[in-house]
């Protein structure tokens, strides 16, 4: 354990995010809003500076990251951003407590979405940016980020990638880390800027524009209206509905797509596997709400959105799905916890680690009808290595167990079984709307402080992937072996 | 494949289950139910001759069972159980339609307990006893039987008791298959006269006492009354409660107290973290309780009962456990999940699968943080080879995945999440009540005759634990391979 380097990294990572908070303080000055200007450059301040003496008193002569190191900056990084994002919502006053902040700034770094606000519309213009502005910092990674555009980081540093990154098989991209994640970064910041533009041209203003581009690019979900999207033109929620489709997407898939290599791209099964299960989703949805829509169109679109929105773990909506019937609830409520790609930046289980549960219990079945066959499992055109197929199953149990543990834990709520369960589903999977107490028109303003805190616990460990928590908060991490 | 062998077999036990309705017949004798008499013995009368003519018809050189045929076997016999024993019920006209009657004799059978009956007390009293004694076969298994009272099966037997025990890992007290289903029905007969007894001498009726040991006895829980024990006195409430336990606990301890190996079942791991589960379980939700009920011992009782009732997967209730608060539901839906022990009559994933689950998290964390180190899970004294820990993984992959489709299919109905999960849970877990609109109080009686198919099925996977069920439906299984 190189327990300086973690230090280091973690001052790094408040100068980082004073730097970052100096965006929104721009948008404060735009809107000449002071009391929000004055909390954004007070929190900036005082962050760096402390991130500077850590930096300058830390004397790292040992500059390599193992595996552990890389779990235990990346879980420390990411609660720092909430511990230090959290603060100015609460100078400025917008947020009265402190542990509402947290859930909300994690919330936002972690794609969430879910929001304690019970009157969004009444927020200053640079906090609604500040709490959209998260998401897209989150979606792609801040280590992925500081990776990108610090010089000095070594090589090692495919392991604080491997532990930010979604999905079962992290790859680079190009030999460096350094390279891969700037060729990351470029590919996100160009379909953002896609975006966005094609929302202004829908008529959209440009400080609606950026801000739901922030919650699809990193697969967010914060609105700034009561409704989400529900009142901009169908051209918008179209927009929209794509986009997070397509930001569900593996990212070097777009990589190869600019080196040309289109074929290759085509070839993958995690990526055809991702458009069945939405198409068949969408239809089987437009088929069950059909009756509850004037036309045909308006059932598509609404069941378009909202199915885009849940698989790509966004959390936009443009209806109240929570009134919708049974079937397409268990539909969305399956889609929670499959989530899209591996390398996007969605939550939930990611469709290859799906798609090999179902091959892993296929090749069971098969030994158990021919005892004596050896039956190799096939992904993505390569024969898939037995310990890859047991770490997904143990990576599907160690992620039900946490899920059953924190349902557990928030069960003396007083929202009943279906509030608390698609309320955890919600946060562990980084959507952010569930169903009934926590539904697209709720809030989660009437949760105790106490499950706030485990929620946003769940919303870090769904957005890490389990592990580096768990390292994190291992003693065993921290106490040298005898 | 060894068809001919499976289809003897299927005669056979037509044979059997014709005989097992001779006892009820025997009920209806004493009641002077006539209808319900002409009802057992056309029935048993049909399937014996049925049974007969194909027994005859079908010659066997080869009587080996292989793996597969243990699993079609077994699939075909409770297919055949469940369709014969419903007869009955539809010809005395207790129960009108015959897919109700399904559901009902699969859910005895089973041992699950759900009931389609909206008022129980007004069935004729032999189809009850018909009804409770389902489950004293189902609980330990019809196979087992056959095997202990029929002597020409060959020892390769072991794939049938194999297939119909439950739990991860099946060894055989003595070496010979036979004498083993002989012990283990010695022990099931002396526990059920034992409690039949008890109840008889705390003042329950002498039918009443044999139509619950039964529900006991086989973890299965259909009562006589529409409030399930709660009229009965606590002292029968009491007794029922720790049989229902005793029955969940590896009939391999009981042998083991037989030989008066009294320390080497004290040693089993499984026993004691089953008995933590329950104290922990009993103790949250008694104090969760404790304000509904008037004094501090009611609600230990009811706490006790409805655990007990649950972690066993027999479902009888002593109170409407579904008005409870959201700490002790949310209990009592993971106690569902979990099941009792292993090697027991009850239902569920089994406390020694749940334990192996952990540990191979735990082993997972462990080589994490030390890539190198080698960590070898221990369970029961022994390590556990790593074979054996990735079934039991593969095997919590392929129940909640058939857990996942079940849900989807039910999911038009228009009861809500929190029902359908329920119902789902409870019948996958051969529990019975659920919560909400299946509930203690309820009955499956308002779910279409679709889904009252799919839950059958969901009983049968669940009481066979899956792979015999998907064995026999596989085509694989069935056409030669060239």
């Amino acid at each position: 354990m190189n327990k300086r380097m973690v230090l280091k990294t973690a001052g790094r990572i408040m100068q980082i995010v004073s730097l970052l908070l100096l965006i929104p303080a721009v948008v404060a000055i735009i809107y000449a809003e002071t009391k929000q200007l004055f909390a954004f450059c007070i929190t900036a301040l005082c962050a760096f500076l402390a991130g500077l003496v850590i930096v300058k008193l830390t004397k790292t002569k040992n500059r390599v990251i193992y595996a552990k190191d890389g779990f235990a900056i990346t879980a420390l990084a990411w609660i720092i951003m909430a511990l230090v994002g959290a603060i100015p919502f609460v100078i400025a006053g917008d947020i009265k407590s402190y542990v509402d902040a947290v859930f909300e700034t994690v919330s936002g770094f972690t794609t969430t979405g879910a929001s304690i606000l019970t009157n969004v519309e009444a927020m200053s213009r640079s906090m609604l940016f500040w709490r959209s502005f998260t998401h897209w910092i989150g979606g792609m990674g801040v280590l992925v980020f500081v990776m990108a555009i610090i010089p000095n980081f070594t090589d090692r540093s495919i392991h604080i990638m491997r532990a930010e990154m979604p999905g079962p098989i992290i790859g680079k991209l190009v030999p460096r880390v350094k390279d891969t994640a700037k060729i990351l970064y470029l590919i996100y910041i160009f379909l953002t800027v896609l975006e966005a533009v094609l929302l202004l041209a829908g008529g959209m203003p440009l400080f609606d524009s950026l801000v739901h581009t922030f919650g699809t690019a990193g697969t967010g979900g914060f609105g700034i209206k009561a409704d989400s999207i529900a009142s901009y033109s169908p051209y918008c929620q179209w927009v929209i509905a794509i986009f997070m489709l397509i930001f569900g997407v593996n990212f070097n898939l777009y990589y190869l797509l600019l080196l040309r290599r289109i074929r290759t791209a085509l070839k993958s099964s995690e990526l055809w596997c991702y458009i069945t299960v939405v198409f068949v989703s969408v239809a089987a949805i437009t088929v069950n709400i059909a009756p509850i829509y004037k036309n045909f169109s308006t059932a598509l679109r609404n069941s378009t959105f909202q199915v885009a929105s849940i698989i790509s773990t966004t959390g936009f909506a443009t209806a109240d799905f929570d009134l919708w019937p049974g079937l397409s609830k268990t539909i969305l409520l399956l889609l929670m916890f499959c989530g899209a790609c591996a390398g996007s930046t969605a939550g939930g289980l990611k469709v290859s680690r799906v798609v090999m549960l179902f091959k892993s219990v296929a090749k069971e079945i098969r030994r158990m009808l021919h005892p004596r066959s050896i039956g190799k499992v096939h992904f993505e055109g390569k024969s898939v290595e037995d310990s890859t197929l047991s770490s997904v199953s143990t990576y599907f149990v160690i992620y039900m167990i946490c899920f059953f543990i924190i349902f557990l834990l928030i069960s003396f709520e007083p929202f009943g079984l279906e509030s608390n369960f698609s309320a955890v589903a919600a946060c562990f999977n980084n959507i952010g709307p569930g169903f009934s107490a926590v539904g697209p028109t709720a809030s989660y303003t009437g949760y105790t402080g106490f499950s706030k805190i485990i929620l946003s616990f769940a919303m870090l460990l769904g957005r890490l992937e389990i592990f580096p928590i768990v390292v994190f908060l291992s003693p065993r991490t921290w106490i040298k072996k005898k």
